[in-house]
């Protein structure tokens, strides 16, 4: 039995193609080096929305009504902001995404897609002491991140960011959207089971730990001596290798790019980018039958680290991108697919009386 | 392809199996019949358990411990009820319960596992505007929710009725449940995948129009030509059937029982026993090469009527038994099973550019 499901084709969607071989990631029809950078993130979205609501407006308006919906989920949620703070920072995002309602329309996604990017910086400011600042209408989704954060640079990045990790396949995480989009759930419910899928460390989506990385090499002085006996003692590097991608990951090149646009990273980048060339020289010495390359994790801790993010609220600002999937493939199930209810084998022997 | 699974053996469990040819349902090496009516709900919860925590108590110790995780949950999400209690009432102990630790031991599973039964009836009271009454250490579980209701009946048919539907083999939200635990993200994150799909329309636990059938019936006077005239329309009739049971629904005899310790439900289990006799007369008539029984919804509705929940409560009185059975088969995936990751089909014919 593959209880992991792996070769299983759980679904047909148009949304996204990962390619490993050719280091390709196709979301609707354009490879993602033709969107980072050069979409917004709503404008990703919208790509994303289409054919799955009725009443979808053009994406100019769009972006409009998503503007709205962050003033909106800012006024419910506001008043249970205090005790949310109290929450570690991801799970009281989600505990105030769970108060929204949970409907199958288009006011209700665009409500849920808000959510992450409202939250995040208010809950960040919440725990810091700091007051919490409104969203505006009339400014781009990650412009008002930047804002929301109280910080001024950084928006292009982030925008890049967001665009990057809005869909990539069947992952775990939209797969138990799709899961629970599948009995005809509303979207709360099927964000809510993306969120806590995200949530485990195998999803494969935690950046984190390589700042812990950086951190303990910077304060160690020597890199190379660092890496070797990571290594030798068994143990893995972070934002190195990836499960399905072959050869680089096409998302490191975009966030690496958008990472080039910040001034004040100068220092911080070129050390990372001097860790990354002494890792792949001792992975690639080590094992040089293995493709292992930097993957997404790498550049998108650099990333969120200058963009001003809290390296707990990483995870968070995973799902303000990948929330857009995950709504776009709730649809997609909840419109195309049947119920997902597959088999399970009972392998306790014995039944012990018959009633 | 087959997007819905059916085939797929997705876990292996020691939990429960559906032996729908017989009508039987196991739990954990007992046939249903010898636990409903017989075990409590913490005891069946225990077995449920069992090797899935370290440091699992005996059974007596168990409900102890889940009455302190009762009061536990009452002081964690009281200050939050009034603002909960504007949301349906599902949404609101779901939005509640994602404030909960979100952890894999056995103090999480607790607190998960007593959280329904706190917060649907602080919830009920809450919208009626009668005051929350706190919880008691020294009852049995389902006889404090009943309390925490402010009525005295239906402690042991409320126990019957949470054992009859602690767990049932891979259905959708047990799935969704174990899709994110397969990720180790904690207990909570595994619970909220849950819920959300236990609310799906498909996910065929819905007694709420068991009830609506029943007052139309009643209002109508005919129970005869109201049943044949709903199937001359083609039309289904809320109650009867399942897509696994080819015989009697094991778990609608054992509610059955249930109901019958109620003095006060008489007249209407009389009524909904005719019904039952005129419905299944009407759907062998017109099916005769079909097996069409009553199911548990039937007799789940009544039942909790009876109890004293009001419908829109129902889905959320299931959840207060079926999270038993989410939590067991969330450890036994993380401890047993793999990253659940099925692959997807790329269907979008052209790619529109390249890069």
């Amino acid at each position: 039995m593959n209880n992991g499901l792996e070769d299983v084709v759980a679904a047909e969607t148009v949304l996204s193609d990962v390619r490993g071989a050719e280091g390709q990631l196709i979301i609707r029809g354009h490879p993602l080096s033709a969107l980072a950078g050069h979409w917004t993130f709503e404008q990703t979205a919208h790509l994303l929305f289409s054919n799955f609501f009725d009443d979808l407006p053009d994406a100019m308006t769009f972006a409009t009504r998503l503007a709205e919906a962050r003033s909106e989920v800012f006024e419910i949620t506001r008043k249970q902001l205090d005790s949310l703070a109290e929450l570690p920072v991801y799970d009281g995002m989600r505990a105030a995404m769970a108060m929204l309602p949970d409907g199958i329309v288009l006011s209700d996604a665009l409500r849920l897609l808000a959510a992450p990017a409202v939250l995040l910086p208010a809950l960040i400011r919440a725990q810091a002491g700091d007051a919490v600042i409104a969203p505006t209408v009339g400014t781009g989704h990650a412009a008002d991140v930047i804002h929301m954060l109280g910080r001024s640079d950084g928006a292009k990045a982030l925008d890049t960011y967001l665009v990057t990790v809005s869909d990539h396949g069947l992952n775990a995480s939209t797969f138990a959207a799709r899961v629970v989009a599948s009995t005809q759930a509303g979207l709360t419910s099927s964000v809510l089971a993306g969120l806590g899928a995200l949530k485990g460390p195998l999803h494969g989506g935690a950046p984190g730990p390589v700042i812990d990385m950086l951190d303990a090499i910077s304060a160690n002085g020597d890199s190379k001596g660092w890496i070797d006996r990571t290594l030798d003692d068994g143990e893995r590097l972070m934002g190195f290798g990836h499960r399905i991608y072959r050869t680089r990951d096409p998302r490191a090149d975009a966030l690496k790019t958008a990472l080039l646009s910040f001034d004040h990273v100068g220092p911080r980048l070129r050390f990372a980018e001097g860790v990354e060339r002494v890792a792949l020289d001792a992975l690639h010495r080590r094992k040089p039958d293995r493709v292992l390359e930097t993957n997404v994790e790498f550049y998108t801790a650099l990333l969120l680290e200058a963009v001003g993010f809290p390296k707990r609220a990483f995870t968070g600002v995973f799902a303000m991108g990948r929330i857009a999937g995950w709504l776009a493939h709730a649809r997609e199930q909840a419109l195309t697919g049947r119920l997902i209810r597959p088999a399970s084998r009972y392998v306790e022997p014995v039944t012990r009386s018959a009633a």
